[in-house]
């Protein structure tokens, strides 16, 4: 079979009912909060887009019958069966984007979720638990900073005082977007009852690794998800100009900056950990100008909390280093960390021997699953990505390994469903 | 004596005459666009900071009794005798600012310039030429991007259609926005009349660098610009995922541009040059997201153009070099250059004679001057700036050394226009 384009909708549907109702919610969904230029997706929290694809949910749910709810935090429900008879297999992920970021974060979780109701019905199989498709929202945090809000805030792991204070680049508060968009902000805060419904989650997502392509399957089983944060480095610096300050008399920021990229990658790599500085803002950013300040900030993840602390710590202290030389002074700012999420063995053996042979994988990136697993046993599969690209319009999944993910899916809601 | 402030009003005016005129326009032109949270400067061209400082030029020239004149090309020119008469020496610099630069770099020029007038009226010299103040305009170039570009149209080194094409960040061009500061534009263009009339022209700067604080003279004399230019540097890498991609998976441009930032600093030590990369830009700039694209702009200066040319070439190498290393694309696009100017000797000759043990000293900052030279015999002066700082709040220079440079422009006038 061919790869799933990104670009383009799928070729037509297989035989497999399966197969087809995937391609038609996919080729639905391909063309919302694309970006023409980049071809990557701009599906932001409560924007437009955003508006398009929870009314691209909201009919999926109708056309199935299914009854709909948008929870109290946005968070979007499509349920089969009575919602408060309890003990329900919920399963799904989100519909927004990271900027230009690739058309299967998140929405390959959703689509397949309902396509796996699909294949129960086509099947023939009768749950006896409710069954639930779940969207939750601003999972990537691209507008307002923060991942995973609408997760956060039914799990009380956000404040609903600190949500208020949330504020995207224009100054907008997340109350006022949210009512921008018709949503009434007032209500935001803790749902321990809806969670108390759930009697299992399990989130579908595609890899954002090569784990599985490196291993040779198709579907995969989550393990654990690596402790991670952010860190904002300071580098304070002194302006002056460029064409006739002597390189004696600089105190430059951008050479300690420097030094502490390549020092971040190399404290990483030895440590056998993560180290990235993505995001960078100088001021006052002229060419013919020495930077006052030069503001980096550092994503760093590893498979347990000492190996991260330490490696953090290694990478302040060689930036220190660099800026005492530099004449710069550093400072160092933990803006968020999320501790390791070890998935509940019950549920994670459970969907083992409802897989066989499936491998089971550790994972770098966040996901609402790993806030749910607080609150309710939780569970993620996995989708083969042959490239490892994700957050970038280059992200891809082979439309073979999809629709063994939907199949999987079904698998597992099948399991702990209908038995 | 003190220090003047670049923060308050100066101390009250000193018994000389000179003095008090100095420190009277140096208050009133001190709030002109003043950033009350960087205590920096913001006079961009067209802009209404801008239109406060030339309200303030045509004011001294009426106070003064002096012929006012706005130019085609938006400079203004301020005539004690009949301009008409030719072989003209023309004294003054510019009034607009880096982004949040400091008091002096401009503005001493122009008000020292006046000030001289006014010692030259106190000795009671009587010129035999035509005196001029002018008042540049654009000379940073911090709103489109191209300084001098008062200087460069007037003397043919900016063609009208270039002129044209120049647009700020918010894509207003520069003949919208003179128009819209109620300039008219249409006549924009080279202005052989008006430079033919000028036998001698010499600009008055602050130091920008410590050559005078280490020889400890309160004035200079330059020698020469030195060559300088801008190049572009693209990193090519591939967008992913922060907390998933493997480390030698990566194509992250971050890298390379760290590298190439130290390599620069490297490679002008030890060829006695200067190297700044001092704005980036970087695609998509997310915390979570390994870059795209990464855009640094290189400021490279030296003493003459083999070295500049062999440490850019070296800059460049060492980006490919490291580039092939982490799969990074590089490419690297000259944006502006402008060869060393030498101003000429006889004019120079004629001020160190005029300025007994005045050392000579040349400088890697653009000027108007050197724009000028290539049209008419040019010099400048320099001020001691204690510090160096400049393109930026902190800059400062002592008010007893812009006296001494009053003094010392006043005799230049004289003995250029008097005797």
């Amino acid at each position: 079979m061919t790869g799933l384009p990104a670009e383009s909708a799928p070729a037509a549907g297989t035989a497999l009912e399966t197969g087809a109702s995937f391609h038609e919610m996919w080729a639905e969904l391909l063309p919302i909060g694309r970006n023409p230029d980049s071809g990557g997706y701009r599906r932001y929290a409560w924007t437009g887009a955003d508006a398009d694809c929870r009314a691209w949910f909201r009919a999926q749910a109708t056309a199935r019958g299914l009854s709909y709810e948008l929870d109290r935090n946005g968070n979007q429900w499509a349920w089969l069966g009575d919602p408060a008879a309890g003990d329900a297999v919920v399963t799904g992920s989100h519909l927004d984007s990271v900027p230009d970021g690739g058309a299967f974060d998140g929405p390959l979780g959703v689509v397949s979720s309902f396509a796996a109701l699909d294949e129960l019905a086509a099947r023939g199989a009768r749950p006896n638990r409710p069954l639930a498709v779940v969207n939750f929202g601003d999972e990537e945090g691209a507008r307002f900073g923060l991942a995973c809000v609408g997760s956060r805030l039914a799990a009380g792991q956000l404040t609903t005082a600190a949500a208020h204070r949330l504020r995207d680049a224009e100054g907008i508060s997340l109350p006022q977007a949210m009512e921008r968009a018709g949503h009434d902000p007032e209500a935001i805060g803790p749902d321990p009852e809806r969670l108390a419904r759930i009697g299992a989650f399990v989130e579908l997502h595609v890899e954002q690794g090569r784990a599985l392509d490196l291993s040779g399957d198709p579907v995969g089983i989550a393990s654990a998800i690596w402790p991670h944060g952010r860190w904002r480095f300071d580098f304070h610096g002194e302006a002056n100009h460029a064409g006739t300050t002597r390189l004696e008399d600089r105190h430059d920021p951008m050479l300690t900056y420097a030094n502490t990229v390549l020092a971040a990658r190399k404290k990483a790599r030895l440590a056998g950990a993560l180290a990235t500085f993505g995001k960078v803002s100088v001021e006052p950013n002229g060419v013919n100008a020495i930077p006052s300040l030069v503001r980096g900030w550092l994503d760093s993840r590893a498979a347990d909390q000492e190996t991260l602390d330490a490696v953090v710590a290694e990478i302040e202290r060689a930036a220190q280093e660099r800026g005492a030389r530099d004449g710069v002074r550093v400072s160092v700012a933990r803006e968020s960390f999320t501790p390791v999420v070890e998935f509940g063995h019950a549920l994670r053996d459970r969907l083992s021997a409802l897989l066989g042979g499936a491998p089971v994988l550790p994972t770098g990136a966040g996901h609402d699953a790993g806030i749910l697993s607080a609150a309710v046993p939780t569970a993620m599969l996995f989708v083969r990505n042959p490239t490892g690209v994700s957050h970038s319009p280059a992200e891809t999944a082979r439309e073979d390994d999809c629709l063994a993910g939907v199949t999987a899916l079904a698998d597992v809601l099948e399991g702990l469903a209908c038995h």
